[in-house]
């Protein structure tokens, strides 16, 4: 079927339910950022495939809105259909809630998927139509109809994560829930995100790329916990363990008959941010629902000792295959043209060679030269450019081992490069190197610290559209909240344990694009009569090349920085590597 | 009568008035931070003189409610009556309300000055109370009747302030206003805000200290505009000139008269943060209001041209008498010991030799050694110390310009100094020089770049208990809005036209106290493929003792900045002064 053939299919559907407009989201009911294929209903109905963006078929008009990062690929993908982009995040821009409420007369009715949307952005939308009294409907799954083709849910085999990686047990994880319960005089919180589920039960799945996460829900009582998950996906020891627990196992698709179970004068916590409307509005109606924030957020964000020295470990294990990269890479390109696409699988099959590999964090971004300008670039086999022995290759990419999560990006010189892109190359580095080095009271936040990344390059006059660092996952999302160092504002401090990206760049649009990503982890770094201090480690292990820097523009601090990063490098890779890599790494990190 | 009189006094009307509580707020029906007598209720009935603070009494206790910044005076000055101190912004603080809640039984009534209480403070009050069942009075004016040597509100007479300084026509200003109304289908604004009234209809007066703004109300309407104040106040000039403008003058007293006039169907706009209670609960009983932003507090913190070349000139009138201070003071401590109140008042004097001085700007912070580490440290005659030929002395003031405001702080070593003294205060500068260069996208807020002024000190692990920079007024108030730049969150960004202070300290208690402060002016840097970029200018124009500083901790940019600075500084002044002090200057400002 084509764009045009769906649309039509779907309006002839609303046509048959009484619906004026239709909203697909690019959500699932886990408000995942990854979604299996099965939810990527936006995706099928319009083509577009960013990972952001809402789809708003009308009787005689459809649109996509998303923002910036996606201006251009969402115009390439939408054309020749019929939907129109709207662009978000720009001067004017109107929102779909606002569109819909100008677009529509009073008495018109809009449907959607109610799983798919979060309890606030239904009550964002039902407040700007109410006013126009327009009707919002819940249909879930209208698409399912007419997607003939849709796969099913994914059904891949959840695993325990051992003690001994997670470094928390179970029974402690859902006593901190049930002393929250007590707290709030509560009798159960929902959990609906997959990361956190992962995270409480100790447990790891593949249903979906990259996140090693299953599609499940759960709830935690006084007494006993329920987790609702297809029950073929779980092996003996996993349910035995779980049980072990006090976890009752259901059926995924049986959370409302477990709901019909209990007393009417049960009180629930949720996290309203996340979860999804038609779950929440099926437990408002019959119980009283107290919207927290998830207790799982932050003790997920700030690792344990056992999580802490997994994710050096990972970043060991992930140092030796960059290093084994790059050497390889620097060797074939004097005798053969290598594509984007070949060194990213080179790199999958490097970090593979590691028996606790278990995937990619996310895919890999292989970006030569000016592709490597474009924000979300990803090389498609056959379209993609090759690697030549000049200018700059950019390579942003990460991997999933069961002791921690990686996500490393190193920009290195083919060749040649010219005065501008070494300016660029050292400006980025300094700022990664200031961030890394950067000290600062305990309760500082992200947006306060932002600009310690930013500063060579605005001192220039130059920045980059992304925000510098994003939480990690420990074997979990490469994305992970509550905190992120950015400019606009969080009230989450960077706390001691949490880990972060460190990942400020330079994009000139049709000439080179330029990012240095290690993660950080914040530490203690002391005490005194002005407070509590913090500051970080950077973790990540994998050298910078000096020839594509201007050294005059470093700093005393920055080479000393430099200096006892690459001296720490060579120190923890050397011994995995063999002796013509050892010799090339150590050429690679020598004093400057 | 002593504080105890007092407070047994009012208990016994809160009998007669059935009340088991009364609040006394610190602020005026104006908003205000620094208030006439008449209004000072709160120092009144409890002696605490600090700028913030909330005094409750009920049948059986007294309380006053303030922050960090006042525990220390707190004490001294409730200590010998029966008010305890609460202390806020400590963990597990509880804020008045809440203590009422707590302390109250249902069905009690609390009294409080509607007049001095803002919408936002009474709706909370309201909220919390109303859950106990306890019910709020509004009781204005309650302390009249005990406080028998009450002074009458403020006589001082207006004038105008010509458009040569102002910049900018009320025909204009009005104009504003009313396209606002028509943009919001409203009938009437109405301002309670004593420099948003006095910017708007470029009037001053001195009915407050250090404020040059007069006690009054004004309302807009779409054709004509009203204004409430003492009628005797008005000379006959600024009268015409007002009525020229289409503005008819009422008394002061006569605005709830006025709103009698007015149709039932006209819409009101007002500010909730700043408007007070009795005011609002009597519009919004009688019309339709809305809360909206003044739109002056954005237009009066960005400057026009003609009041950003006021405020250069008012620096120069300023540096020319902090130098001949500090020329005059190396001298006299040769030959005698000054106290801090005596220099403070040297100080005012030399100030007051301009002829378009109108007075200081705030009360100088006149401190010398372990004196400037008090954060708020005001030197009584008396009880003040003498300045001697070793360590810091810090003074911080600034003065009123007919074209400007002025607010400066200097810390000099006036002999030897330990090397601890010599690193703070080349840290400090170090964090004022960098704040000063900082290079930032438009759009940047103050959160964003605080930073930039303490990484310095962060990087030794100390700080100061702050914020950097609070906004200025044009001949108004030295503390001004929206912008400030501090860690705590304000969505305003710094633009193009905002005159803010840049001033980080470092205290060591019991030792010393050394704040660098000078006045910056955000402008227009340039516009590339990178976005629009603004900096900053200083205007202060007075030197920095050298002889304080350890020149290895400057960077070539520090150095740069100083000697490109101290140049400006010596040729803007250089002008104006004696031979001797050009002389005495010309070394002070000499190259590094």
């Amino acid at each position: 079927m084509t764009i045009q053939e769906k649309i039509a299919r779907l309006r002839e559907i609303m046509e048959r339910e009484g619906l004026d407009a239709y909203i697909v989201s690019g959500t699932d009911p886990h408000n995942s950022e990854y979604l299996p294929e099965a939810w990527q209903q936006r995706e099928w109905i319009s083509g577009f495939t960013g990972s952001f963006g809402t789809v708003v078929i009308t009787k005689d008009d459809a649109g996509l809105w998303t923002d910036t990062r996606y201006f251009i690929q969402a115009e390439k993908q939408l054309a020749g259909t019929e939907i129109s982009l709207h662009k978000l995040r720009v001067p004017g821009a109107v929102d779909y809630p606002e569109w819909l409420s100008n677009t529509l007369q009073a008495g018109c009715r809009v449907g959607m998927d109610s799983f798919c949307m979060s309890v606030r952005d239904v009550e964002h939308l039902k407040e700007v139509l109410t006013v126009k009294n327009i009707e919002l409907v819940g249909k879930p799954d209208l698409l399912g109809e007419i997607w003939l083709d849709r796969p099913g849910l994914p059904i891949s085999s959840v695993y325990l994560l051992e003690e001994r990686y997670a470094g928390e047990s179970v029974q402690n994880k859902i006593a901190t829930i049930q002393a929250k319960l007590q707290k709030c005089q509560a009798d159960y919180f929902l959990f609906s995100c997959l990361d956190e589920i992962a995270w409480l039960f100790n447990i790891r799945c593949h249903d979906i790329a990259y996140n090693p996460v299953a599609i499940n829900y759960a709830v935690v009582g006084r007494e006993k916990s329920y987790f609702f998950i297809k029950c073929s996906k779980l092996p003996v020891e996993v349910i035995s363990s779980l049980e072990s627990n006090q976890v009752e196992i259901r059926d995924y698709h049986h959370l409302f008959l477990f709901f019909d179970e209990l007393e009417k004068s049960s009180h629930f916590l949720a996290d309203l941010h996340t979860l999804n409307y038609a779950v929440y509005n099926h437990l408002a109606s019959n119980f009283k629902v107290t919207d927290i924030e998830s207790p799982i957020i932050l003790n997920k964000a700030i690792k344990n000792q056992v999580e802490l020295e997994g994710f050096r470990k990972a970043c060991i294990k992930d140092g030796v295959a960059m290093t084994r990269f790059f050497f390889w890479l620097e060797q074939e390109l004097v005798c053969r043209p290598i594509s984007e696409t070949e060194a990213a699988e080179k790199l999958s099959e490097l970090r593979a060679n590691c028996p606790d590999y278990v995937s990619d964090s996310f895919h890999t971004i292989s970006a030569y030269g000016k592709n490597a300008a474009l924000p979300h670039y990803s090389a498609v086999p056959g379209k993609d450019v090759v690697l030549k022995n000049k200018g700059l290759y950019l390579v942003d990419s990460g991997g999933q081992y069961l002791y921690g999560t990686t996500d490393i990006t190193r920009t290195i010189p083919l060749g040649e490069l010219t005065q501008q892109e070494k300016e660029d190359y050292t400006l980025v580095l300094k700022g990664m190197i200031s961030l890394a080095r950067c000290v600062f009271p305990k309760g500082t936040t992200g947006a306060n610290i932002d600009i310690v990344a930013r500063q060579p390059l605005w001192n220039k006059m130059m920045n980059y559209g992304h925000g510098t660092g994003h939480g990690v996952g420990h074997f979990l999302c490469v994305h992970e909240g509550p905190q992120d160092i950015r400019q606009t504002w969080r009230a989450q401090a960077i706390l001691p344990g949490m880990v972060t990206s460190d990942e400020p760049g330079m994009y000139r649009e049709g000439q080179h694009g330029i990012r240095h990503e290690n993660l950080i982890v914040c530490q203690e770094a002391g005490k005194n009569e002005f407070g509590e201090w913090c500051n970080f480690e950077t973790i990540t292990l994998c050298y910078f090349d000096v020839s594509g820097m201007l050294i005059d523009l470093l700093s005393e601090d920055d080479k000393k920085w430099l200096n006892r990063y690459h001296a720490q490098v060579f120190d923890k890779l050397a011994p995995y590597l063999t002796e013509p890599e050892k010799v090339w790494l150590q050429k690679k990190t020598s004093k400057i």
